[in-house]
């Protein structure tokens, strides 16, 4: 089916607002999973909306809870998500933060207490577009190990940043920190199909190519070794310094059941001419040339910013089964 | 040779005093390269004296600087390492960054002008010991291309991280983005060996065994197109946010020809407490003790430490040829 826009957010809000959610939060979430779908980001976007509500509904997540903001330091900001969407919490940090790296050259938001983060590019690059440096972590159901363990303590723990270029759309960066998303293993198990030996270990801790043992299993983290030690540094930081819960300790963002995930994010603004000083948006303009200038190279965020214009134009097309579940709420 | 740290350090200063180095920069770089070695890491340890020495003869890097510390914003601080040793400029920020952190709740320290970081994991642990969350980048000469290119724009661009655990040793996460250290390809080319398809690319960007094609081309990243992307990140952070100088306009560490390096190192303090409130510091040895709980997983940064601590009580050995090149200078 074809949307605008406006139309596909009009339809995840009634969908929310059906299911209990307060209208301001139903906002914030359907222009965060619009948002979303219209990058190309399908798997964060409009096919979340049935499970969003349904937690609204059996009360998984409080659909009519407003974040809480705390300043305990000049620098810092602690959210309590109280339950909620993440999306009104980022929202509420977005403009918050940038003023206080203004002011004091870096600031940071701690997110406690907190739901699925989405498309972390989404929000980091909407500091770049004020011409400020953002970096965001979060952590997520527990899915991998630690390198050389079997159990899952850490979710697949995206980091994101993004970073300002004169006369040009921001560099932005985001990527989850397992080979491949879990989405595709998942894909593999519906079609009864194997996956490549990379991607998964088994629950020994054994590389398998079989689905269904993958699922039971842990993901491989990117870069092995160091994709494991990241995966680590993000927990750190989005757990026990955003005071909440581990990975390992969330539940499931795709059904209703169990408590709240209560998971955490973390969000770091940087003011790049308090650190750089006055040449540092130059310097980043030069960085972005020089790195364009090699064939074969694009610049991270592109696909995604590229992917937002055509549909703001155009519209987006979106599967009619997912449409339907919408409907059907 | 075997030599106490106490020994090993004067052999240094003495070499570098010899060079023309400032007594108390001497102190600091001897510092720095024993305990280096002291941890396992020869490759940033007493190796590098010759060239280091050379470099101040040369005035490629300049023995009596002494760092400028510029505090523009307050949460953040300047240092202009003058292009002297870097090592001089992280003894500078260590206690600046540390009190900065606990009045605002987390702080920045851009370097700039600044010359070869060493062991990252030496600096960020120094602040994880004082119960605060560090963590680290640098850039470097330039060896790797942005995804799908051929030029060399960025370094193997470390990242660095510590975390404190009550009651036991912090969490020390230290890893260059590219797949293997170029030393691994510097050391099949002086045998002769062909090296692993996965570790470089030749100048046209096509994976190669030839070490010497290798050396001409670029280094794999640690995962593909995320390590790039991570080592995008780094250059952004290292470099214009920190008034530095590019990858790709740096001079090589290993001689003693060309302009000073002038490379960039950023710092980012973080107080556990404010972001996570009081609870942040038993969370982290909540966690820690979760992840090590999983038979076969080892703490980051646990080798290093171990190492160090065999090497205060029982002293260094250190290869002749090593000791007699840093006599002969």
């Amino acid at each position: 089916m074809h949307l605008t826009l406006a139309a596909a957010e009009a339809l995840v809000i009634d969908a929310l607002k059906r299911s209990g959610v307060e209208e301001g939060n139903a906002r914030a979430v359907a222009r965060a999973l619009v948002a979303a779908e219209a990058a190309g980001q399908g798997g964060h976007g409009l096919r979340r909306v049935v499970a969003y509500a349904a937690q609204a509904k059996s009360g998984k997540v409080d659909g009519i809870a407003k974040p809480i903001v705390f300043q305990p330091f000049p620098s810092i900001i602690q959210i309590d998500a109280c339950h909620g969407y993440a999306y009104p919490a980022f929202d509420l940090a977005v403009p918050l933060l940038s003023e206080m790296a203004r002011k004091q050259g870096i600031a940071l938001a701690a997110i406690r207490r907190s739901h699925h983060a989405g498309v972390l590019a989404l929000t980091v690059e909407r500091f770049a577009e004020a011409g400020l440096v953002a970096l965001m972590v979060a952590n997520a159901t527990a899915s991998m190990a630690a390198w050389g363990g079997r159990k899952p303590v850490f979710g697949t723990n995206p980091i994101a940043f993004a970073a300002p270029v004169p006369a040009d759309d921001p560099i932005v960066i985001d990527l989850a920190l397992s080979r491949v998303a879990r989405g595709k293993i998942m894909a593999a198990r519906q079609k009864g199909a194997s996956i490549p030996a990379d991607w998964a270990f088994d629950r020994d801790g054994q590389p398998t190519t079989d689905a269904v043992a993958a699922l039971e299993g842990t993901m491989v983290p990117s870069g092995e070794a160091k994709g494991a030690a990241l995966a680590m540094m993000v927990e750190i930081l989005a757990a026990p310094l955003a005071g909440a819960n581990f990975s390992f300790e969330s539940t499931s963002l795709f059904d209703d059941q169990g408590a709240a995930p209560g998971l955490g994010q973390m969000l770091i603004v940087i003011n790049p001419e308090a650190s750089g000083g006055s040449f540092a948006a130059s310097r980043l303009g030069e960085l972005a040339a020089e790195i364009s200038s090699d064939p074969g190279v694009r610049l991270p965020g592109r696909r995604g910013q590229n992917a937002r214009k055509y549909a703001l134009e155009h519209g987006l097309e979106v599967e009619d089964d997912v449409i339907d579940a919408i409907l059907a709420i």
